[in-house]
This record gives structure tokens, C-alpha cells and sequence, in this order.
């Protein structure tokens, strides 16, 4: 039975303190780590996140805070993952204790750097977690809208179906609604490509291209992301779906995002550099172009944008010509 | 050859102002019909149409201005309808002159109110123009963008490709790329379609719905548009393509649509009257809204958006109860 599950979340940011927020509607108690201490400190004194939505009230009664990732993986059943793609690694290496039979769900939208795969993939081949174990938390949901409860769907896939359903019953709520999914590759696979697109749309507002193009961007992204996905995994899906088109627009048309608002400044004339600077933080998207445009030196797949995008951040091209040429491949 | 074609616009709003200045780019001269005197007094005298696109500078000499849609028709041997679809009908009662041998493109999303049909279909039946002679302008376009000359995408879709070919070819510059589509039907319906969306669109925002759900709204609105074109009229089409899914974000994700406008006024708590009266004007999407339920009656496809926006505007249901009901069938 559910109620018997434990779940722990892994990550102080945004997300996860959405996902905090969404479990302890239905849950009497989860483990919750953060590497800063202060942060707990203050949650566990005031309640709220000081630095992630921080409007949010928790019942701290409910929260096993803990600074030891292998306090929070020691506890729980399901492990939810939400921090963000280029620290996974790192975190990792903390791990003493063994995620043998653990559940794995991974609430990041980014690929493992060091490793180039998406962060099931990452589990399932450096940790030899089954795919049954593993999952995919997607949006498309603003953590900001989470705490303002907006009504916001999810997407839960696993490759068994009841822990999917385990997963989505906890999330839910009255402003949450939670579908599950099998598509557990084609799903992360989305929510990282997504970003790339993201990152494009803020180029292509940074040269000056208007809502016109944008929308033309979007509607040539979400057939480039359909081509690109059939490829790393065949299997029946509609790519109209909220877990796939709708990650994509809400990131893609969101002046929040912090991919497109690294685009953005790449078109405004950054460099690439001095935009990572700028927004002291790295951008999911810029990892993700990478890992796409290389992995997609194996599967041929037609992708204009990721590789305008790639040639722009990784090959020093000048963005307003690579994207003069883009325009002619779009239609 | 297509310098021997010659053109003529109806109409004197944004969007065929939009029109006559790209065509003005290509051809040596064209006919422009429009009822306002005034307006066509002064575009002669300080070469812009003062009431829309304003800051547009044509070249007079290019143009044959005239206030008798008699006129324009005689002239050309392609004539493009850019004027509200409400008006159509009265406007055409004008005509004296003969539509045989005239190729009708229409740049018209809506819907004919006193026949309840499409542009195309309403020139087919009412004025037995065969389908070759019949072809859709369509986006994503905002007039204002053109104005600006950001670059835009166009689809011009005609049963004979030929004839779209020599539209495409006319209305294309340096800002305006056009291709060719065979799907008039298709294209059209979904020209009409979006503006529903847009006001569901609306409507969510005026009742405080974010991002995340907007987003979801999108992505099942192109599902729910894609059964609906396929009822009216199946045959082999990307629905992701930019005439679908670009004019669809293009509208609703804009905050200068009308049609996103009136429902956000409905969403506020508006009646359908006031709204109407506020905007002195009629969106476009508020006809279409009613011609495609009632099409729909016999179609039966799975159409909860609409639905919802039909109840809400033509049943004096409470928009707040009918979207709690509308976000149960979204996923």
C-alpha cells in the first residue's frame, strides 16, 4: 500500500522544493536532502526555503531534513532526484550506502556531463539499476507555479506501470494532476532536448526575430524533437502530448527560463563565457547541446536547430549568421 | 509568367495592408478595394493607411485605390480577401461584376456567419468557383510583424500548385518566406480552429490559470484540431507543420490577439455582451466557436475545448465551473 512508502527528495533548489511541497500533501513524512546547511536551518526554523520558493509554508513536522545524502537514500523507497544535471555526479560519489532495490525517479531535465547520458540511462548503466526501478518526473511545470498552486500535469513514467502510479499518486493534488506513462527514454529524452529549444528561442529573440518566427521555431523544434527521439527509442507516442510538446512551450515561450534567457544573451552578442558568467549558473540547455549534436552524429537525424545551436556554443560561430542559414532549412 | 498576373487585395484592415505591402515588393501594381473613403484619401495623399500598420510607407504609384470592390475584381485575375469574415457576405452582395475564371485566395480565419461555412467553401457553394480556382494565405502572422518586416512564414495552399506557386512567388521577399501546401481544407479549417483556442486560451488566463496549464491547453488543443480536420476532411498531413501548429501558438500565446482578448474578458467574469461592447468589435474565434460545435454534431469528434468555449459563450455557462469540468478531460 502506498501509505507505507517512503519517499525522499534529493535537492535544494526550485524543483525540489516543489516536489517537497507536492508530497507532503499526501505523505505524513519524507527525507529531504540539501547540501546547505543553512538552508535547512532555516527551513527547519522558519518553514520555508529561503532561497527556492520561498513563499512556500512546510509542515516541518513532516520533513526528515538531513545533509547526508545517504541518510535520505537509507530511508526512503522512492529516491526522487531534482538537482541539477551537472552536480549528479559529484553527489553520487557521496553514496555509501547501496540503491539496490531503491526506485529511482529522476526529476532533472539535463544529461550527466561526465557521462553524456541522460540521468536514467546514468543510473542504469554506472549503478545497474533495472529499468523497473527507474523513472522520469516531467512537467510541464514551472516550480514558481507549484508554489503559487496553479493548476500544473505531470507525467510519471517508469517501466512498471504501479510504481509510476505510486509515484503519481503522491504528487497529486488539487492542483496537481499526475498521468502515467511508459515512455520512460523518450519522456527524459524531451525534457532535455526541450531545452535546446529553449535556447534557440532566446537566440532568435536576441538577433530580433519576432513572435512570427518564434512560433515557426517552436512548430519545426517539436517535429526536429519527434524525429531526434524516434531514433534513440521506436515505440508509439504522441509527441503532441503535454509530456512532449506541452515541457516545450511552457520552457520555450517562458521569459523565466533560464536556457532561454541564456540564448537570449548569446543573440544579444555575449559570448558564451561571459553569459555563464553573467547568470552565475550554467544553463541545462548548454550540456544537452552537446550530448545531442554528438549523439546524433550516430543516428543521422535531421536536426537543424541543435546544430545551429551547437555551432553557435561550441564551434564559436557567429549566431547571426548561423542563424540566417537555420531560417532557410525551417519551414 | 507571373509579371503578367495581376493582383487585387479586399479590404482595409491590418492584415490586408499587410498583404498589399508585400505584394507591392514584387508586382508593379495592384488594385486595393476598400469601403473607407477617408482611409483611401490619405494613404493617396501620405502614402500610409492611417488606421492600421501605420508606420507602412507605400509607394502610390503602385497602387489603384479604389472604394468599388467592382473595380478590384475586373482588374485582377487574382484577388485575395483580407477582410473580416462577418462582413463577407454584405461585401459580395456588391459584386457585379463575374467571379468565373477569377482565382479567389482567401486570407480570412473565420467563418461566413450567414452560411456557416469556411471562405473557400463558402466561394465552392455560393458562387460555384471549382476548387482549383480557390486557395488559403494563412500564417503564423501577425500583420504587426510584417510591418516591421520580422520574418515570417507563410503557407499558401491551393488545389492547383501552380496557382499557389504564383501567390507564394508574389507575396515572398526578404522578410516573407512562403511555401505551398495542397491542403485547403485543412489549412483553413485550422486558421479558424486556433482562434477558439485562443479565446479557451484567454478565458484560463482570465480566471488565473499560468503558464503550466496554458501549455497543457496548447498541446491539447493541435490534438484536439487534428481529429477535428481529419473528420472534415482526411488525407496526409503534418499537424505539427507551421500552418497548424505555428498558427495556433502564434494566437494563443499572443497577448495582442482579439480572439485571446475577448475570452481573457469572458475568463474576468465578462458577459459575452460586454466583452463584445468593450472591444467594439466581434472576434473572430466567437463565430467559429458556434459554426464548429455544430459541425461538429455530426462529426462526433472528441472536442472538450471547444465544447467548453461553445458552452461558455452560446449556453450563458458559468466559465469558472465549465473549466473545473475542462481541466478533468486534459491530460
Amino acid at each position: 500500500m502506498s501509505e507505507n512508502l517512503k519517499f525522499a527528495v534529493i535537492g535544494g533548489g526550485s524543483w525540489a522544493t516543489a516536489i517537497a511541497k507536492m508530497l507532503c500533501v499526501n505523505l505524513p513524512e519524507i527525507s529531504w536532502y540539501m547540501r546547505n546547511d543553512a538552508a535547512i536551518e532555516h527551513i527547519q526554523k522558519y518553514k520555508h526555503n529561503p532561497n527556492y520558493l520561498s513563499s512556500v509554508e512546510f509542515d516541518t513536522n513532516k520533513l526528515k531534513l538531513t545533509n547526508n545524502i545517504n541518510e535520505a537514500v537509507e530511508y526512503a523507497d522512492y529516491i526522487i532526484f531534482a538537482i541539477p544535471s551537472a552536480f549528479l555526479n559529484a553527489e553520487l560519489q557521496n553514496l555509501t550506502v547501496s540503491l539496490e532495490n531503491k526506485i529511482i525517479f529522476s526529476a532533472i531535465k539535463g544529461i550527466v556531463p561526465e557521462t553524456s547520458l541522460i540521468v536514467g540511462e546514468h543510473f542504469h548503466i554506472q549503478y545497474d539499476i533495472p529499468y523497473y526501478n527507474i523513472g522520469v518526473i516531467t512537467g510541464p511545470c514551472h516550480a514558481e507555479e507549484v508554489a503559487l498552486e496553479r493548476l500544473s500535469y505531470l507525467t510519471i513514467a517508469c517501466g512498471d506501470p504501479e510504481k509510476a502510479e505510486n509515484v503519481a499518486k503522491n504528487l497529486s493534488g488539487n492542483y496537481i494532476k499526475a498521468k502515467i506513462s511508459d515512455d520512460i527514454i523518450g519522456t527524459e529524452y524531451a525534457a532535455m532536448l526541450k531545452n535546446i529549444y529553449a535556447i534557440a528561442a532566446g537566440i532568435a529573440h536576441g538577433l530580433g526575430y519576432g513572435d512570427n518566427f518564434q512560433s515557426v521555431m517552436m512548430s519545426n523544434g517539436i517535429r526536429e524533437m519527434k524525429k531526434f527521439i524516434r531514433k534513440v527509442h521506436k515505440m508509439k507516442r504522441n509527441i503532441n502530448d503535454s509530456a512532449y510538446l506541452g515541457d516545450l512551450l511552457v520552457t520555450g515561450y517562458s521569459v523565466f527560463s533560464r536556457n532561454r534567457m541564456f540564448g537570449n544573451m548569446i543573440g544579444k552578442g555575449y559570448t558564451v563565457k561571459s553569459a555563464m558568467m553573467e547568470m552565475s549558473m550554467v544553463a541545462e540547455g548548454y550540456y544537452a547541446t552537446k550530448s545531442a549534436y554528438k549523439l546524433n552524429q550516430g543516428y543521422g537525424a535531421k536536426t537543424p536547430i541543435i546544430d545551429a545551436v551547437y555551432s553557435i556554443l561550441y564551434e564559436g560561430k557567429d549566431a547571426k549568421s548561423v542563424f540566417k542559414k537555420l531560417t532557410e532549412s525551417l519551414d
